[in-house]
């Protein structure tokens, strides 16, 4: 283990120098003040909406830090939230960062953290420009806010899906869930025989890079947003199930989700087996997999299926009062219950 | 006590529900989305630069819930806030709020949290646009982001002293801590004698408000950037003494302040003095004052005085090898410290 210093020993100002150094100079053409004043300064081109978004973990509740590193936490944190502008058909910009922490943790952890966040950052071209540290006697808190751009013309809320419309995902789900799984589970191992625990994971390693570094899919927000009519859209943080009822009751529509069409992966369905569970209940209640949901017309589906394979038809909208309904390959309907994951309920309503 | 409800009750979409119905519908000009979708949506208009600040309160580091209501708790949080884009010579705009509560805070607290905060975004003209809501298995934590924006020919840095400006702070300062001196000594009081104890705190009604309620002063900040060319400026949350040093040391410059002229009330003196303590200690590591440190060419100073009352001159900026030195009404001159309030430090440098 490398050296560990106490924040204490360098104080607040300190860990600031090495944060700083950690982001670098944040500079682009219209930003005007980034790391070094009050607030960040930035110009606004007459043609763009601004987007501002937030998102916070907190220890305990998002993460254990018994299993996950501080960078990958970084990249996880900043992450988050720039699904959240992927979901407006925008791109990322700047991003301020609130770290609260505990005494345990130390100098190097701080500067771990960072670098998960300016990893993502640089792969999505935003840039940190500001933000608070401040000491905590509970849990460690990570609190980004992140603002974006996004053409007036093509911008897509999640109120706008129409009777009718396909509903689509990106990429497959579950997976993120998947990896937590394993994850915890290594950790009761872990507990359980400290002596002869032999970490075994690396069969895992694509559920666990879901889980530990989702990659927000601003690939598919750029195709969709340069050459698609999309009525709506939303990212997936809290599961499936739960996003659907957001974007349905936003819009003022019911939904069809056709379960045999919900795409898993062959990985993420190993491990669920695994733990005698159902991949389908990980993709509809797990969360975590920052993919898209989105509806479009059949016209514009034709369109987009000729730009990616990436993308998947789930369902379709339908009138309100027919509800959301989850309709197996048997042909059996059921209402789809909304509960994804909740923080302040002690337990899920599956 | 009126009814509590547990968050668990009614979960986070409901919390969200209650939040929305305290905030309103946020609407003005620009903004095209509020509290509604992934992100915030508002227009930029092209003769403006935009800012962007966070700041964060933890408990047990910045708020005692045993003396700080959930209502003064929200209004202090965003006016601290409020209070750095006024530094900057900025007008607030949208603010974003995350909320990290733990199993003691019900939803009525919350709502008293918010009520604090929609009573300071009426008063100073900005609105809560999103946030975000989560558990906690430590303490309270409140996190703020907030934009603003500026006229690019009025912005203010710290870093803009000069050498021969006059120093000046608006109001006064060491109330806020004051104010925090006798709520912490009710609360001895009270645990000391639960039975007997009776408050009597009316008398020191003024700097108690300073401390749960303060003021960010926009008022001046206007004056300034409508009528006043300011070369630099910073708000004082840490303590005249912190804000000195970073005022210089983004500026280059070291600075004389003058002690006798360091402006306190006879109500924040009269509080230091029954705690046989130095109310100019109060002004300059107290901190929580949020009035404005800045400084300007004495010509400038002259067409200020004109406009209000409320400003005051404590010092000069002098070359940065002379140092940051406070010269006392004798003459004596003594190098002044940095510390203001550092969460890291376990103890103030003083």
């Amino acid at each position: 283990m490398p050296q560990q210093t106490q924040i204490s020993k360098i104080g607040e100002f300190g860990l600031i120098e090495k944060i700083r150094e950690i982001v670098g100079i944040s500079i682009d053409d219209n930003l005007i003040k980034g790391i070094s004043d009050d607030t960040a300064v930035y110009k606004c081109s007459p043609d763009k909406l601004q987007l501002l978004t937030t998102d916070a973990m907190v220890e305990g509740v998002h993460f254990d830090l018994t299993f996950t590193s501080m960078q990958h936490l970084g990249w996880k944190s900043i992450v988050s939230n720039i699904s959240d502008i992927a979901a407006m058909g925008g791109v990322p910009r700047y991003a301020v960062i609130t770290l609260c922490l505990p005494q345990k943790i130390s100098v190097e952890m701080v500067e771990d953290l960072y670098r998960g966040v300016v990893q993502a950052c640089k792969k999505y071209s935003c840039l940190v420009v500001g933000g608070d540290t401040t000491s905590a006697t509970g849990n460690t808190v990570i609190s980004i806010s992140l603002t974006g751009e996004v053409d007036p013309e093509k911008i897509v809320y999640r109120s706008g899906a129409m009777v009718g419309d396909l509903i689509c995902v990106t990429g497959h789900l579950g997976a993120s869930h998947a990896g937590l799984k394993i994850l915890l589970n290594e950790k009761n191992k872990y507990l359980n025989d400290t002596k002869n625990f032999k970490s075994n994971i690396e069969q895992y390693k694509t559920v666990l890079e879901k889980y530990l570094m989702p990659k927000p899919r601003l690939d598919i927000s750029k195709i969709l947003t340069q050459n698609i009519k999309v009525n709506s859209m939303i990212d997936i943080s809290d599961g499936l199930a739960s996003e659907v009822h957001h974007l349905c009751n936003n819009s003022g529509v019911g939904a069809e989700i056709w379960e045999h069409n919900i795409p898993v992966d062959s990985n993420s369905q190993r491990v669920a087996a695994e733990f005698s569970e159902n991949i389908i209940d990980y993709a509809l209640y797990g969360g975590e997999d920052y993919e898209l949901l989105f509806t479009l017309t059949d016209s514009e589906f034709e369109k987009l299926e000729k730009l990616t394979s990436d993308v998947t038809i789930l369902g379709r909208i339908v009138e309100q009062p027919k509800g959301i309904n989850i309709i197996r390959e048997s042909g059996e309907r059921k209402l789809l219950g909304a509960s994804g994951w909740d923080h302040f309920q002690s337990k899920k309503e599956q």
